[in-house]
């Protein structure tokens, strides 16, 4: 019921990630309003076969505040969605709605896995060299060392359990590449990470730039900057599709010229297609969770249902536990102070 | 001196910005290597015309700590730069050199107007509106509320300044436009930027997609963050411009479109061409300083040159002296911990 279109991008999604995920056989609960649902489906054979609607009439509005959310959620569509995951009745969940009520309900629902305070939202971005993992996209505000410690650890398990690279490499987002770069959290974050014998690629400070080089498999950062420089790029990736289409239609030469070219040009646009990198789980959660832009189309819903059908299928949970227990080893290197508790900042 | 490239940009580049500034006679002193200088000189005949050579053989290595280069940079061709500023021999200064080493010589030399701890360093943004100020660019890591308002005052002085625009619109860069978003420091500047009664056209938050978008003419931000934003829009710039090329030279059909629409497409890349934009002035001295981006090409330093010899001929100085008198009339609505000093950080 999420997100700007509700049940027809939804529907339509899961028709377009069959397609995505031929070689496996995927199922659906789809929860909310039956009568909607149901007209969706009629329109798409395809998902009707694979759907069980699971009816409610309560929803999550997309502006609630997560402690209302919270307090009223209980039989919402969101909450059965995450609910059904608990139970084990579903290996995942999906949604385009209430980015903070998604992660409050996750996060009471399914718990958090080791004693991490709150999950992280992990970006798919798009780089030259294929995908990278950066995170936290916006779940904390304000992270100390120790959470930039634990992102790197579950990052690099994700991108690992994703992407069957063996030994992702892993740096940390900053201003500049030299140790003194950067304010105290970063420092301690590579001091311990440098420190460690933990048995992980980390390669040091990156900078915005490295994002879309893609200098390293994994980005860490705090959710403030992950989510600014993660709009940022949406933006600048808008503003270069809008002028490359004034410039091909600003005279009949460039009209000609575009057309000429058009199949190259809908090649390059479909590799920076932001539906193609859509969804993104919320990691260090008992369970997969995967987040859609709300503003997502049916192709962009369908990518967050394959990350998250991916997700559900790979090592993630394995690869995240072995991991998480190094943490007590780096975390022995920490001040007193970098162990405080994260942010309570409401994300978006 | 500065820079990957020397004099040799430099020469080149001021050949070029005398064409830029057809109409302002502006004179140029060169400070470093007077045989270095000479040489390039004697291959731009329109340059040679109106420069001095100011010899030194002291330089500022690219590379120095920011407190080395300041115990020992008497002298050096960037403290001679700016020591000319100081004079009045010089209206501004423009090095494509050490970025922390010009932070600490301007401070130092020319100190900083009113009560500021340090400068602010302006990132000149391609927006789909035209140009907006974005600072700080990198010279503060951590910034309390109270600088992230006189950022906010600074700029806008700057952009009515430099683009005369009677009342630019400012906001600031956080990951949602409610109130309750964001960190301590974020929303305590909106508090005071909202409730005082300074004379500005304050639109609240902004986020990271608005910076291509244009929706404000000031965005704020502390230098971190804006550092980590202006890196990632390069480096999605530079992954565009190579998909493109990329995409127009893959096939012979490509090749032909792309030679039909190649007016169209020049036009395109002029307009999102970084040197089109380089020259970041640093506000808050005593003087105009402008630092150039390291790795800027000839055109790009002819950029710099241009924003130093505009700062220097608009009203930036008066409408800064009058904005930042409105200034304590804010912050009588700070809390005391909003006023304490600013980072200690070491900017590249």
């Amino acid at each position: 019921m999420g997100g700007d279109h509700g049940p027809s991008v939804v529907v339509s999604g899961v028709s377009i990630a069959i397609g995505l995920l031929r070689d496996v056989p995927v199922r659906f609960l789809l929860h909310g309003d039956e009568a909607l649902i149901a007209a969706e489906l009629n329109r798409h054979p395809l998902a009707k076969a694979v759907c069980d609607i699971r009816h409610t009439d309560k929803v999550v509005a997309m502006d609630e505040k997560p402690a209302q959310a919270l307090r009223r959620g209980k039989g919402t569509s969101l909450w059965n969605a995450i609910e059904a995951v608990k139970t084990g009745e579903a290996q995942g969940a999906v949604s385009a709605g209430n980015t903070g009520a998604l992660m409050a309900m996750s996060k009471l629902i399914l718990r958090m896995a080791a004693e991490m305070d709150r999950p992280a939202i992990v970006a798919n971005w798009p780089t030259m060299q294929g995908v990278s993992t950066v995170l936290d996209a916006g779940a904390n505000i304000q992270c100390d060392a120790a959470q930039l410690v634990e992102f790197a650890i579950m990052g690099e398990a994700y991108h690992r359990a994703m992407h069957g690279v063996a030994r992702p490499t892993v740096g940390i987002l900053n201003v500049g590449s030299e140790d003194q770069k950067g304010h105290e959290e970063v420092r301690e974050a590579h001091r311990l990470l440098r420190e460690s014998n933990l048995d992980m690629d980390y390669r040091g400070f990156v900078e915005g730039n490295d994002l879309a080089k893609g200098t390293v498999d994994v980005v860490v950062t705090d959710g403030f900057t992950g989510n600014v420089a993660l709009k940022t790029a949406e933006g600048m990736a808008r503003f270069f599709a809008s002028e490359m289409r004034g410039a091909l239609t600003s005279s009949l030469m460039s009209k000609i010229g575009a057309v000429i070219a058009s199949g190259a040009l809908k090649k390059m646009r479909a590799k920076l297609d932001p539906s193609s990198v859509n969804g993104g789980p919320l990691l260090g959660l008992n369970g997969v969770v995967v987040k859609s832009h709300g503003g997502a189309d049916d192709r962009g819903f369908a990518n967050a249902i394959k990350v998250a059908a991916n997700l559900a299928r790979s090592h993630y949970a394995e690869e995240f536990k072995a991991s998480m227990s190094q943490l007590g080893d780096v975390l022995v290197h920490a001040p007193a102070e970098a162990r405080l508790a994260g942010s309570e900042e409401t994300p978006e």
